[in-house]
Formats: C-alpha cells, sequence, structure tokens
C-alpha cells in the first residue's frame, strides 16, 4: 500500500483530532494529583515530546538523574545531541497539555492514580535491547482507568494482512476474555489488532488500543471509525506527544510498550517477520508470557506462531481458559485437562470393559471365545455381554457377538 | 457404522485372501535362514496365534524362558490359563505357514535378516503397561525389506474421521518424507493412515501397513484396494496370525508395534480421545518422538494435536525437513530456521536501516527532521534517502519524504 502523502506541518500544529467521532472530554478521569506536581509532569511532557520512545542516548546521558533534572539540563542546553537541541526550540508541554485535553486526552505519569506500574519493567529490560526505557508518560483517552484496566489485560496482536480464520479467532478469544473480565489491549493496526479490538467491543468489554502515533491521529486513517469507538469504551493510549506520526522506530517502541503493560502477549497469526514477532520478543524481555494460536501448516499467517511455539517456547493455546492459565500466576487459574464429551466406555465396570474390547470387530464370535479373549469365565462374559448390549455397544447376530461401533 | 455380522467361523478357517488384488508370493523376501531354526520358528508362530499380543500373564508366567521351551510348557500343558489350553487345541503352526506362504506372506523372527530389532524395545516397556511385550514375530507381505525400510522410517497416524485439510497434509507430508528416502508405517485405517500410505505410493514410496489383524485380511474391508497396492510396493505387517479379526486390544496392541517400529510417531489430527493418542504414548514409553501437526483451533479433528504438543511435549511440526529433524539424532537432520524470503530491507547499511527507520509512514518530513529523528547528519541522511528512493522504499512528495510500504 502507498498512502498518500499529505502537506507535511510542524509538529505543534497538529492538534486536529483525526477520530471519526466520540472521545469528548466529558466523564474522562482526569490526571491524578498525587504525581510529582506540576514541574515533573511538564517535565515529562517535554521530555516525551524531545526524545524518541527508547532513545539509547538519552537513557546513557541520564542514567541516575530525575526527569525534571533531565528537563532542565536539557532546557539550559547543558547536554543534549543535535536532535535533542533542535526539537528543544519548539517545546511548550503547557500547550501540549491544553492541547491534548481539548481532544478530552490526558497525560499520565508515575505516581498518579492511573499509573500502570508494570511497564516500569522497561527500566531492566533496557539493558537488553537499545529501544527500551521506561515511556516518560502515558496520553491517555477514554472514560477507562488504565492501571484497573491493564491489571488483568492480555495483549492480542498479529499480523495485519491476516487471514479469515485469523481474524476470526483473534475476534472470539477477545471477546470470550473481555467476558472473562479481561481487558483486550492492541495495536489498532488492520488484521488481526483490528478483530481483537473489535471482538472485545463486541460485548461490551474494554479494550485499549496503544498507537505509535498521537493519541488525537488515527493510523491507519480506516481505523478512524474503530478509534472512535475504543475512545467511547475503552482506551487510547500513547507514549508519543499529540500530533506525532508514526514511524517504523515507533511502531517498534510501541509494541515494547504493549508487551509491558499487559500480563500476556498472544500472537494470533503472524508471518514469519513481522511486528508480532518483535511484539512477543518484548514480551520475552518483559518476563510475560507469550502465547500463540496455532493454524494451518498450509497457511503463510500461522508460520510466524508456529515458530514461535517451536522454537521459542511460546504457549500454545487454543482457547480462552487456557490464555487465562497462562498469564494467571503459576498454581492459579488453571484450566481443566481438556477430554472430549464423556461417553458410555467411561463408566463401564472392569468385567464390561475385558469383555468389550475382546469382542471382534466385523466377524462374530461365540461366547466361549470372547469368554477365551477376555481371560473371564463363561458366566461372567454371557452377563456382560447381556449388559453391554443393552448398552447397544455389542450386537449379537446367529453367529455370535460383534461390536456395534467400529474402534480404531 | 455398524459392521453386517459375516458368519462366523474358525480361526484356522480363514486363509481366504481378502485383498482385492497384487500380493502374489512372486519375488518376496523368503523367511531368513538365520533365525533359531525350525523349532524356534515353529514354537514363535505357536505363541502368536495362542498368546494374545501383550497377554501380561504370559509376559509373567513365561519371564526368562526361551521361546522353545515356551512352546513346550504350553503343549505339555504344565502351564496356561483356561484362554491358553483352548487355544492350543487348534494349533498347528506348520500349516500356518503354509497357508501364509500361499497368499505370499512370511514369518519374521529375530535373528532372521528381515528381523526388526528396535521392536525389541518393547520388553522394557512392558515395565510401564500390561499391553507391551516383544512380538514373537511378524507375518509380513509384500516385496520391501523390513529391517532396512524400518531403519529410516516415520510412523504417520490420526483421526478416522480427518478434515480435508488432515486428509492433505498426511498425505504431503507421507510423500515429501518418501522423496527424502523415508518409509511411511501407518495402520491402514480409514482416515489419515490411509492418506499417508497414498502419499506415500503417489510418488513411487515405500509404506508399511501395519495391522491389528491377520495380513490376509482386509480391514477395514473399503480399504482392500489400497492394501493390495501396499503389497506390491511396500510391506502389509502384523503379528497377529493370519485369519485373525481386529478386537479393540489388537488395535491398541497393533499402535505399540507402530510406535516400537518407527523412528518416530507423527500425529497429523486426533480428536482428543483417539487411538492415534494411544500411539503417542507408544511411542513416548518406546523413546521415539512424537510430533503433531497443529491445525486450525476451530476444527475439534486438531485438538488432540494441540494437546499433545500442550501437555506432553510433541514437537510441533510444519514440514518434512522439521519432522527429518524430530527422528535424526541430536545434532544431525538440521532444519534451517525459517525465514521468510530475503527482502531489500536485508541488505541495508546502518545508515540506509537509521534512516529508513525515521521516516514517516503517512505525512512526509523534510530532510532534517529525518535527520534529527534519525540522529544522522544532513549529508548522511540526504544520501540515504536517495539510495531509499533508488531501491522504492522511500518516497519523495513536494512536501518530504515517507515510505513506500506502510510497516506495522
Amino acid at each position: 500500500m502507498t498512502p498518500t502523502c499529505a502537506p507535511a506541518t510542524t509538529i505543534q500544529s497538529r492538534f486536529v483530532d483525526e477520530f471519526g467521532g466520540g472521545g469528548s472530554a466529558d466523564g474522562v478521569p482526569r490526571a491524578g494529583v498525587g504525581g510529582g506536581g506540576d514541574a515533573e509532569r511538564l517535565a515529562r511532557v517535554g521530555l516525551g515530546r524531545v526524545i524518541e520512545p527508547g532513545d539509547l542516548a538519552a537513557l546513557k546521558v541520564f542514567e541516575g538523574v530525575g526527569v525534571v533534572e533531565m528537563w532542565e539540563r536539557l532546557r539550559r542546553q547543558e547536554v543534549g545531541t543535535e536532535r535533542w537541541v533542535t526539537r528543544m526550540a519548539k517545546v511548550e508541554p503547557e500547550r501540549d497539555l491544553e492541547r491534548a485535553a481539548a481532544v478530552g486526552a490526558r497525560f499520565v505519569i508515575p505516581g498518579d492514580d492511573e499509573w500502570p506500574e508494570q511497564v516500569e519493567v522497561l527500566a531492566e529490560a533496557g539493558q537488553l535491547s537499545r529501544r527500551a526505557g521506561v515511556p516518560f508518560g502515558l496520553w491517555v483517552r477514554g472514560p477507562a482507568h488504565l492501571r484497573q484496566v491493564l491489571e488483568q489485560s492480555v495483549a492480542i496482536v498479529g499480523a495485519r494482512a491476516c487471514s479469515s480464520y485469523g481474524s476470526h479467532v483473534a475476534g472470539e478469544l477477545a471477546a470470550g476474555l473481555s467476558g472473562k473480565g479481561y481487558a483486550v489491549v492492541s495495536g489498532g493496526a488492520y488484521g488481526i489488532d483490528a478483530a481483537a479490538h473489535r471482538g472485545a467491543l463486541s460485548i461490551g468489554g474494554v479494550t485499549v488500543a496503544v498507537l505509535a502515533c498521537g493519541v488525537d491521529k488515527s493510523y491507519p486513517r480506516s481505523n478512524s471509525a474503530l478509534f472512535s469507538r475504543i475512545v467511547e469504551q475503552g482506551l487510547v493510549v500513547s507514549e508519543l506527544s499529540p500530533g506525532c506520526s508514526p514511524s517504523k522506530l515507533r511502531f517498534l517502541a510501541r509494541n515494547r510498550l504493549i508487551a509491558a503493560a499487559s500480563q500476556g502477549t498472544l500472537i494470533v497469526e503472524a508471518a514469519v517477520r513481522s511486528g508480532a514477532l518483535n511484539s512477543a520478543g518484548w514480551a520475552e524481555q518483559c518476563g510475560r508470557p507469550v502465547m500463540a494460536v496455532p493454524g494451518p501448516i498450509t497457511s503463510r499467517m500461522s508460520e510466524g506462531s508456529h515458530l514461535l511455539i517451536r522454537e521459542r517456547d511460546a504457549v500454545l493455546v487454543t482457547d480462552v481458559p487456557e490464555i487465562i492459565e497462562a498469564v494467571s500466576p503459576l498454581g492459579t487459574g488453571l484450566t481443566s485437562y481438556r477430554h472430549s464429551p464423556k461417553t458410555p466406555f467411561d463408566e463401564l465396570s472392569h468385567e464390561l470393559r475385558r469383555t468389550l474390547d475382546a469382542v471382534p470387530v466385523q466377524t462374530p464370535a461365540p461366547t466361549h471365545r470372547i469368554a477365551t479373549t477376555a481371560g473371564l469365565d463363561l458366566p461372567t462374559t454371557q452377563d456382560a455381554l447381556e449388559a453391554l448390549t443393552a448398552l447397544n455397544l455389542v450386537h449379537q447376530s446367529a453367529t455370535g457377538w460383534c461390536l456395534t461401533r467400529q474402534p480404531g
């Protein structure tokens, strides 16, 4: 797909809300008052505007430095690469907050009641990958409470160019998880992501779209109606400042946030190289379970899922209870071992079972032959055969007994 | 299915060859001369006729006793349950051998060149399950050399009531394994078994049908044309004497033989309760790899495969190289890590890649903005953008650069 290239604008001028509707500021939680006061909040807004998610240079330069001090040093130009300096010239944190409020977005930071502490795992994951790092804050739109919602949440991600199987399965599992009180987190992309969001919405569940652009932007554009539904019923979240456009770096950084924010990441369909596998890698790094839905081996779209199960110890899951088991603490949320429905065979006594096992499939045998094979005496065998006849498991003809159903 | 009950006959009278055609005695390997002489061969024929496969009582009574001695004790009625005594009255090993030869069948015993020693693993597996035990000998029909064929062989088994997906996959994998010189072992049942046999036959490969009845019997009947093709091109094998009919006990015993005879067992499709899962259990007990083909989670027929992968450490396999890797000794037969076809992205230099990652997806950005995001100087960025344009990865409009393809 070749996107049409719309006229460029500066980052500050892009506060036109691109969502198709909804998302008014009414009834929306406000940023909590617990979070470090105005200075810290403004510093975090500014830092989020200047420093790209997971910027390794920033992580190094500011190691051990508080955010307010970081922000002061940047403002005084005591530190900084060319790219930070260029951006500093245009940053106005107060206006960012005002403009965000105008589209119903709030900025959630550590210490706020809504802050999801689990994303701080990214401080450690940063040791492993150059794109880690804890977000300075999260821009949030929608009526749900970010922390509470994410406390019981599963990420469902996968291919944009998914099959109808993948889209069906993503929707069903998302709806099923919603029904069990889990929020469904995804990336708002075409395909599996959209199917997962829609599945949750379809039963009135809460879904969280984590974007690789500002929360006032709609990417992909044609999902704008979906985003406006999510804003009414769940949450749209991004660490990128309002107005920011997506780039590949930002998609990859977004994937880390999805993995860190949810209790586990489920890949429904993915090609062997795909953003979904990147998400799985982040979940591993964050110590979150990685799950994958199998599919036909004839489908390229299931190759990534199968690879994860084969090579990277992802848990194969086929239904909602298995997903809940995987994301629950060890020994809790266990699903029962799967059995097919009970059959009459399950209830048979030892003698009945031995007799049944000795009855021929095809060519009838007389009672004494069955007794011989079963190792039972004749009266016992005779009684057993009559009981089995009553259960319609064996069948008597003029020449002897054979099975009613064919085993194999 | 309710089989019609044909008139009963005694075990000795059933030497009518039920196969649709083929299977003449011409050009068929003869029983080797290495195997313990006539006395042992006749003893083994007789024991196979009297003692059911995996008869635990026999295993106990005759522990540490040679087969010739076992046979003598039975003949002298020094030992024996009622069931053995009843059968002893009718056993004529010489006539069994003659009648088998008349339909082109031979009896292979330990010491014969064709004897597949790996089935002796069942002597140990017997400690774990009451239906184990090494066959006294194997009735074999067909031109192939049993031992040589089984040395490189994979069992492919599964549901009788399989889906078209399962049947397709079983056939394709069987054909692929045949093409790599592997014999395909299965049980001759409807569904997955038949598809596996046919897949091997379709490319002129060797396939081995291990039956739960005599090698002159065709069960299921409607597979008789398939069996006669297998007898021409591969092998039909059974530990049951000619004329024996299948029973559930014999199906279960047959499964142990398939598992022990092959290098590994692949389950293509299976319901949660099925003979295929019994086969997998036997393969585990015999120390052979268990493999399973995933499928749609919406298909009941894949539930058994998924259960094996989730709960019993079966190896998820999706193609022939992965199967060969699983059945090969550790560190050999490795398949290459699966990647999708190389893309232009793979070949990019560090600068090109950094630049590309910084180009917006949708809204064009001018060169200096991209340089800022990428952390590169302007001339380097300009050069990189031109190189990326030549590769058709980025696209320049009046207002700046954006990606040609949308990542996600």
